[in-house]
């Protein structure tokens, strides 16, 4: 089992491993406005440390959308704006930074030790403990990895957990971060007992007919650049009232607006209360990652996200202007570090 | 590995290695209006038969579309309305019966020994030798099979053909036809070097905006019964002509209509030339299959198509209006054989 020690150095896992067993109270939290992979991971280390005997608090500062509420354990998930009680120590999943979480604020020490389990660019290196490794396809790669080498295995609702953040996070296996092994884990966690299925009929296809209708209005309406290189498009106030939506209906839209064969960059802009989130996708050309960056946001190299204040036509206009100016700033060069300087 | 054996009868496939053997010249040929599946299984055959020192033709009835040109030997494929030449041996490839070729027509004795190889309903026993299992994701899943029975390990190219069936056949890996083994064999492919991240770019990075407004107009506009069960759209002559599109470029779009959580049933009408082209989609409640033979096509029992001969609009019509007064006519109620009649 040569690939797992590679994967998981061995005395991180044995540090997380000693700090489980020593405490009783864990809390587990992921980042604002969770997907399949927050959700999965925090939900897969939650059963791991309820089957130790510990308590386990999974807090949010937002609600589970209704497509993940079939993982198991997802209604024992907390929504609270800030955190409250004392833990042991304190998982963050899926997060570079502590600002990700989008509490409103944290009181640090009755969190306890901090562990960060993540493969975001942009760490901030805030954790006591850090697993974070950005070439790996997901946090829940990551976390099938480390109960591997705990000799932990879940039940195939566990696995399902597992499974839901291997497959969203990477547009179905799809994405340059996933790695032969990436494949054996999904094919190991099926083989167990994952019903793979399942997740196709509560997450892909959970669609509704208001969602669709918006994803149409972005597919025939979205802007392109005079080289066919950039297309964006912008969820304003006006056009989701004349559907009945609000701004969380509309999240990853965008993945289908990338699939034009000549785009390298996809923004899309979502009237939020009075925010407007920023979605961006590109293709090896451009990195999405430092685009965020430079509003304020972050993610990965080929799909970020930030959130400004204001109106999202004006915040487009805005971006856009600078993307459209000065998009070459952003182009991947080859090489680069795993660690970008934090930007949340 | 008794997997293997058990899945691809040990006979039947020294039956046709023995027909390989005997023969110099082969014709390898699949379904009109290709996709992944077919041209990845014909392209991974051809080339074992020319690492076996055999010539081997080719012939589809319709061209192959630009973004399956990537596959090695796409180039080589030719395009007839008829076949000409003779042959030792012929694979029929991903077609349940001869009229699915397309072809104007055919002179089976200049074919020579016919074998078939598929995974489609409704088989017509047409060939000398059957290799046809509806249980297997792919025909490229039976070739994977069938190529390791032989022992015969092409490179990463012959890797990527068959991966690019086992992916785009089933949703990414998503369908209900998807075993652990259909992943185990995606992983031995991507570990073995198939390039998985440009399969992504050349199939699903491959929309052109106008696919993409055409996806839109769809999504915006599709009807749906009053029960939300049911939905259907028609993308007649004036709305291709408005777009300047034919028909060949919608093919497929109603997979992101059926992404809509309540629908048992999708239809989609694309007028082509003087045909309407049908696609339908189900999810396991109704048989689409059955469906599609109701109007002289056929398929799977979740994905299935036909074309008949009229305007697209009234052909909608006249289907819906049986479809919806008949639907539980379709209702799948558990069992059911693996052998349809032929309606094709």
């Amino acid at each position: 089992m040569l690939i797992r020690e590679e994967r998981i150095p061995c005395r991180i896992a044995r540090d997380i491993l000693d700090t489980v067993d020593r405490g009783t109270n864990f809390l587990v939290t992921s980042h604002v406005r969770g997907d399949g992979d927050s959700y999965g991971s925090q939900l897969a280390l939650r059963a791991f440390l309820l089957s130790m005997g510990k308590n386990c608090r999974v807090i949010n500062s937002t609600p589970v959308p209704e497509s993940y509420k079939f993982l198991q354990g997802a209604s024992e998930i907390e929504t609270a704006s800030i955190i409250t009680g004392s833990f042991d120590a304190t998982f963050v999943l899926d997060s570079p930074c502590l600002p990700r979480l989008g509490f409103d604020s944290l009181d640090i020490p009755s969190m306890g030790t901090l562990i960060n389990i993540d493969h975001h660019l942009g760490n901030s290196r805030f954790a006591d403990y850090m697993l974070v490794d950005t070439s790996i396809s997901s946090t829940c790669e990551l976390i099938y990895e480390l109960l591997n080498c705990w000799s932990w295995k879940g039940d195939s609702e566990v696995g399902l957990c597992m499974y839901t953040g291997l497959m969203t996070d990477t547009g179905n296996l799809c994405f340059k971060s996933v790695s032969a092994r990436t494949f054996q884990i999904a094919y190991e966690l099926v083989a167990s007992g994952v019903d793979h299925y399942r997740l196709y009929n509560d997450v892909y296809r959970a669609s509704s007919r208001r969602r669709l209708a918006l994803m149409g209005e972005m597919l025939r309406d979205f802007s392109v650049s005079d080289d066919l290189r950039v297309g964006w498009f912008v969820f304003g106030r006006e056009l989701l009232d004349r559907h009945g939506a609000t701004g969380s209906e509309v999240h990853g839209l965008i993945s289908q607006m990338m699939t034009m064969k000549s785009l390298d960059l996809a923004a899309v802009f979502v009237q939020d209360g009075e925010d407007t989130v920023l979605e961006f996708r590109s293709s090896e050309a451009y990195d999405a990652s430092r685009i965020a960056n430079h509003f304020g946001g972050g993610g990965h190299r080929n799909a970020s996200g930030s959130c400004l204040r204001g109106d999202a036509l004006e915040v487009a206009g805005e971006v856009m202007g600078h993307v459209l100016v000065s998009l070459e700033k952003y182009a991947i060069t080859g090489g680069g570090g795993i660690f970008q300087a934090a930007a949340c």
